[in-house]
């Protein structure tokens, strides 16, 4: 369909046929990736070509933890679409490419080879998935000769758990500074390698931005058996042979007390900034939250221009605020989005996100939809909280399932639900269904769930907890 | 609250104080103990009471089976609330004591102990929670003098298991006759106490009230490595040595050939007949199902009557045709309705049942929502079927789960869904939340499910099955 010009060291890569579509992709993670596939599958004849700063097609970044762990055997495993399959997707795919501009006047990238050669490409539509970087926090001496110290780490690519894995000993001391979702895989995969693990949080408890702390502070309890943890903590220091890290000095933010961690790796999962270089360059408008503003289409304000995945921001479908999420399964809905329609097809997401996460450490499954609790300060909120057994009360190994509900007081309507315990994930795709198709809480309340003694409860803690919350918006309304 | 005063062999039941609610309940399954529980929840001053056949207070018909496959240690176990939590409650639980009329001018229902005493009661509100009787489907030779053949059952009460434990031997031969929910249970519990299994079908495919063939077929072949099966098959003839069954005489009902099968226990799973009697002396209309007509209240056609579980007629949300079901979980909700209604309170159903069920046998769990697609047969359908996997390709121990949805060809709403595999019951719920918030299938489709590796594959087989329906209705209306 085309071909590469050498000409003085600068490659020209020009459509030999006229495509009606010639769409070109930056970057090739689940965003990307997905993307190209979707503009494959909506126009078998449109010209396609992705380029990517790393050496590997299109892989899990959500899957890195488990090659931490061993659970997945090798990181060449994360790969979930290789070159053989795009070339016979035939998508033409550069990788260890980094696009270095975008002129929109004529429709031109420019991007560098890892070989130093540069090519130029014409697209109708563009396609920008560069994601985001690793976010360090401030903490001294974390860096020499603007590299980090050896031994400390973030997680964010292939070749990262490469380098991390050097430092992985049975019985070392790993340190994982925040307590996110990340952070929480991280501590619980060391674990599983017998290293010693800490696990730092400046803020009050864990899972902050999932989980509000009554959900999250039976989790805070069951972890701790397994690792020490420090919430509440900042990390002040990284303290070195001056080239290996060997301490982590941190500090009580109610008592000002210090204290040094002993640390052979230290990983830092403490959030990311939005790769929107690009972007800005191309002029496309960014929001509040310091990510590429998109609509319902995964369109910019630019024309031609789409965006998706973590250098995106989304609004919130709750709240109608921006939010900036880190989410792959958001991702690879926007590249739904992007690649159908940057290829002539119609998609429309939904008004706004949903935020419905989930994740798995130290063997409790925990999972989470709509806006953080935070973040309706705002509304007169209602919450219904139901703890409860997987399993009825007669039947054997029932396993404990906590889930909490917010709702609007006034309107009833269900905003957010929190899960930990058996089958979270699956139980809040249920509320999950009843945000995005607004629900009240009392039409909700009264669903007919799956009833059979070995598989659940008559009235399972999915609409338990919503009973407790409809019945306190009775009480309120005197009903 | 209330004394028995006895007078020439007959009880008065009479109330000392005047309540405002003076509430009867006639059964103590999961209906009528739901029933009384909600009644006093609602109304703490409510004089309530319940009559019971049986000699047991609530306990749960769903688990009979697992006490034959001794997963549950006793059939005690079953017991969810015994005698001294009615006590407790302040409700008046007459065991062992059958209803025999309804005086409705005078509201006086008139009971019979075991002890042939004879008792009347007054009431403001009555709840009819009689249940169904098994169905004993033709079979030459299967009764003796108006019984059934020892070594015959059928399972619906705590005392069948016990006498059907008499006959379970390791290896003996066990037949079990219709390939229902409860039959495929009961399968699959004497299969696990080693019995050589049989089970006869007369339908051609199992399960063929829940699952389309499409969907059973692979459960078919995967239950076939246990047990024997006969579907297509009539059970014609009981063959005994005058009292102990022997065998049953089977027949193809496409080439009329019979076969002989040695039993030595056969279990009758073929379905119930509604125990109306009371309601229809009771002057409460009877649905063209043979079961009582109620409302979104749980009310009958007679003034202060409700009626709630397997005696009930309920309305299909979808098709809103009336159905018989026979599921504890939709009893249980009927009950609460009419627990609180009949206590002064408000409750009100959703227009209709979902019919959301599940089971598990032989490893496999299965579920479903929505009317079967037998009775959609005047919609024009189109479905979206998935095969998949529990979790992503790269993750270690994925397990299958399909995953088929029916939606309106014309409008794209969800009419139904059926699921087999790995979580299928959690799967089926959020479809049973869509089809309660009358979804289509675009908007649903775009449901952002829970992601992370070790629990979801970014795309659920929720949301793929959902795309599969969603791209045939665009296809077929040319968009």
């Amino acid at each position: 369909m085309y071909h590469k010009c050498k000409k003085e060291g600068l490659y020209y890569i020009v459509g030999v046929f006229v495509n009606e579509h010639d769409i070109v992709v930056i970057g090739c993670g689940a965003g990307g990736g997905t993307a190209a596939q979707f503009a494959r599958k909506t126009d078998r004849k449109a010209q396609i070509t992705i380029f990517e700063k790393e050496s590997y097609p299109q892989y899990s970044k959500c899957g890195l933890p488990y090659v931490i762990s061993k659970t997945i055997p090798s990181p060449s495993d994360l790969i979930e679409f290789n070159e053989d399959w795009f070339k016979k997707a035939r998508i033409d795919l550069h990788l260890e490419t980094t696009v270095q501009s975008i002129d929109t006047k004529d429709q031109i990238i420019t991007a560098k080879g890892s070989d130093g050669s540069v090519a130029k490409k014409h697209y109708t539509s563009l396609i920008i998935a560069t994601g985001a970087y690793p976010l360090i926090p401030p903490i001294k001496n974390i860096t020499v000769d603007h590299r980090l110290l050896h031994g400390v780490f973030t997680l964010r690519t292939i070749d990262d758990t490469k380098d991390i894995e050097a430092f992985i000993t049975k019985e070392g001391n790993a340190t994982v500074i925040g307590a996110g979702l990340i952070g929480m895989e991280m501590a619980d995969c060391l674990h599983k390698r017998e290293m010693n693990v800490t696990l730092v949080e400046a803020l009050p408890s864990i899972l902050a931005n999932t989980l509000d702390d009554e959900m999250s502070s039976p989790v805070e309890q069951h972890i701790k058996e397994y690792i020490t943890l420090y919430t509440n903590h900042l990390a002040l220091e990284a303290q070195s042979d001056g080239q290996v890290i060997r301490s982590l000095k941190i500090q009580n933010r109610s008592t000002n007390e210090t204290k040094s961690i002993p640390t052979d790796l230290l990983i830092i999962a403490t959030g990311t900034t939005p790769d929107v270089s690009l972007a800005k360059q191309a002029g496309c408008n960014i929001g509040k939250t310091g990510c590429i503003k998109v609509d319902a289409n995964s369109q910019t304000s630019q024309k031609n221009i789409y965006a998706v995945g973590d250098c995106t921001e989304s609004i919130d479908y709750v709240t109608k605020r921006p939010v900036r999420i880190g989410l792959g399964s958001i991702a690879v809905r926007q590249a739904i989005a992007a690649g159908i329609n940057a290829s002539g097809g119609k998609y429309h997401l939904p008004d706004g996100v949903l935020q419905t996460c989930t994740s798995e450490f130290f063997g409790i499954e925990i999972a989470a939809v709509g806006p953080s609790t935070i973040s309706l300060s705002d509304t007169e909120l209602i919450t219904g909280k139901h703890i409860g057994s997987s399993l009825p009360s007669y039947y054997p190994n029932g396993k404990p399932i906590t889930l909490k509900t917010l709702i609007d007081a006034q309107t009833g309507r269900i905003l957010a639900a929190q899960a930990v315990g058996d089958n979270a994930a699956q139980r809040i795709n249920t509320y999950a269904t009843a945000i995005l198709a607004g629900l009240t809480i009392d039409t909700f309340r009264k669903l007919e769930t799956a009833y059979a003694p070995p598989i659940a409860p008559t009235l399972d803690v999915v609409t338990l907890a919503a009973d407790i919350a409809a019945m306190k918006q009775e009480r309120r309304h005197g009903r």
